[in-house]
């Protein structure tokens, strides 16, 4: 029997997915979990989107184009000038969600060996696009005493090499919720002009920000220009994550044409998702004013409950849906197992994502009394969760409080 | 300005694409052009796979599973167990198109610098597909004299090194729509074992297969099953190249099993396209019988065609809706390219894909005196497709007849 290859045994599991055979325990167990671990939104899409599936009738479901439609591309133009991003059609790479942008964009810029910096912790399928490409990640720690505010640029600098090609950010960002401001941004700027790196942004957040809070896009750095690429998804834009269609986005022509290569091997991205997300850009406001609003009281709701359980600290975060939680526990991946394993609370438990599966292999110590709590369930289950962990922590064998 | 990676510089652009300026310049010249350059079929979906978008009403788009619906799993058993495929669901991956399928394969199986065999001319994408994955294409000549038959066991084991973890098939073939028969595939069967290989096969031209010929699959090689990944798609089948659904498919647990993390890291497959996907598959035989139907006449008005044309060959094809054709000409990047900018009869002009580009760079002369035909055109227009073809024989400045 032949074997597979070390790409594929290097290829990292997902820590989400770790913890499913423990859920399946919990339920055995006859136990309601409050699925606290997973980014999937439970808001509903946006009805005139639901509705645009109705009124397709394509005789031949054919390709698109390797770009995405032009009618999508065009309307995309639109949604971007709205949240003050001006690019046209030809800077927009229709991919298969946000995932495969990364990748184009790893491939694109990135050969085997050649190093990122990424803030930690991240987005965990940051190391599998990595491995996929060859990349090599080089993390600096972002601490949850600071917030999880971007490090110092002393920070990225101790780990720059001639080999550093690229630096990315996710912002606002998963796992930490942390929104990055215009000044941080613009630190990461000076950076990138100085060292001529890339820089990638993850933005599939960018609708989420609270407190009155802006966001400031990669895309308006106009000074570097060539060095920006945005990665985006309408995945959690519309809580549409089943769609699969995110984008590439750039000025760099250079960038653009060579991830159209990659783009036309893949020949074309979802058809049906591109026709909903055409109709989805005009969702009207208040759609998203309703959806923040829900999260913003979701988070308040969530760091408030955990922040008054002792021993534990949550940062407040201003975007996305997760934040990162300290508790007084030993190791993060035996209390999440441990929870769903053995303990229960009126018949319910939570779930949460262990820290440890944010950082990477030389920093999983930093996640070891760390999880990242998403925020996707409503107020109630989300002060039941809190109930849950309270109690939790007074009988978790492995408490260190 | 940061410089793209070498990976990017490396990636080769689609041949048909390279044609598609050209095309242009024959619409400014106010020609209708004949495409028999891509494989997009004209013929309609089936019905009831397109009204089933309609009835979609999902209130949060969520992402489905990671290998795929467990319905539309279940139904695929069904489809395989239909075309004499016996799988379970825990051996079914639903990816992003083929294209997916293969980068998993490679992903999988394959380290950068592996090498794996194919018989070339192959789909040029698999070029794209080994450049992101490091991995290394070792083609072996079929030629148009035999048909494009499965080259010997003697030419396969003459490029065969400790590096050789893999052969490639298409079947039934794109470029060549060469059918393999159940003996060419017994004889691959012998070499994979000996060598202890995989085998991957692309058989997304399952459906198209004509004289009566009957379809061999490699999930057939029950003597080999841990050596055997197959790489499957709706596209071609349904005609619903759109959707973006295709399959991973293997016996092989642990090639499954890693094959899923790169599947987790990518989160879902398109979730409308898997709807559609799996009302699909009750789509009745009377539908395939037309279609094939159809491109059995397509293919005999092309192929005795272009054979009655003097200095011109195309051998018989059994499967798929291409062919490879032998002209009488210098070079085929140029005379497709003379077809559009210069050529014109009666108001029109073809467009042909040069087979340079389904030839490895070290063969590439194999292909500069053939061209690949696509018949997805109705027969009337094929006719006159031909009648271009004779006509532009008669007067192209580097005819070699």
């Amino acid at each position: 029997m032949p074997k597979i290859s070390q790409k594929g045994l290097n290829m990292p599991s997902s820590p989400i997915r770790k913890l499913v055979p423990y859920a399946e325990s919990a339920k055995e167990r006859g136990l309601h979990v409050y699925h606290l671990n997973i980014g999937q939104p439970d808001i509903e899409s946006p009805v005139a989107m639901r509705q645009a599936a109705k009124h397709i009738d394509i005789p031949v479901i054919a390709y698109s184009h390797s770009a995405g439609n032009i009618s999508y591309r065009r309307k995309l133009v639109e949604y971007y000038h709205k949240v003050g991003i001006e690019i046209n059609v030809d800077e927009i790479l229709v991919t298969v969600g946000g995932s495969e942008g990364i990748l184009f964009a790893f491939n694109s810029c990135l050969d085997p060996g050649d190093e990122i910096i990424i803030p930690e912790p991240y987005y965990a399928n940051y190391n599998g696009f990595a491995n996929m490409s060859g990349v090599v990640v080089k993390p600096i720690i972002s601490t949850i005493d600071t917030g999880f505010a971007l490090p110092s640029i002393e920070d990225f600098e101790k780990v720059i090499t001639p080999k550093t090609k690229a630096i990315m950010i996710c912002n606002p960002n998963n796992p930490t919720g942390y929104l990055y401001s215009k000044e941080e941004i613009m630190k990461l700027a000076e950076i990138v002009k100085k060292y001529d790196l890339f820089l990638f942004a993850d933005e599939v957040y960018r609708e989420f920000c609270y407190d009155g809070a802006e966001h400031f896009s990669v895309m308006q750095l106009t000074d570097i220009a060539e060095n920006v690429v945005l990665l985006d998804s309408v995945s959690k834009r519309y809580s549409a994550c089943g769609i699969r269609v995110g984008a590439l986005i750039t000025h760099n022509k250079e960038v653009y044409s060579t991830a159209m290569k990659f783009a036309q091997a893949r020949l074309s991205p979802p058809l049906y998702g591109q026709i909903l997300g055409e109709v989805a850009v005009d969702t009207p406001q208040e759609y998203f004013d309703d959806v923040v609003a829900e999260y913003e009281n979701r988070r308040n709701t969530i760091v408030e409950g955990v922040n008054s359980i002792p021993g534990c600290f949550v940062p407040m975060p201003k975007g996305a849906f997760y934040c990162v939680a300290r508790l007084p526990i030993d190791d993060s991946d035996k209390f999440c197992r441990w929870l769903l394993q053995e303990f229960s609370y009126n018949g319910a438990t939570v779930m949460f994502a262990p820290a440890t599966g944010f950082y990477s292999a030389e920093n999983i110590k930093q996640g070891a009394n760390e999880v990242r709590i998403s925020y996707c369930l409503n107020v109630e289950d989300l002060k039941k969760s809190v109930e849950c962990l309270r109690e939790a922590l007074k009988v978790y064998p492995g408490r260190t409080l």
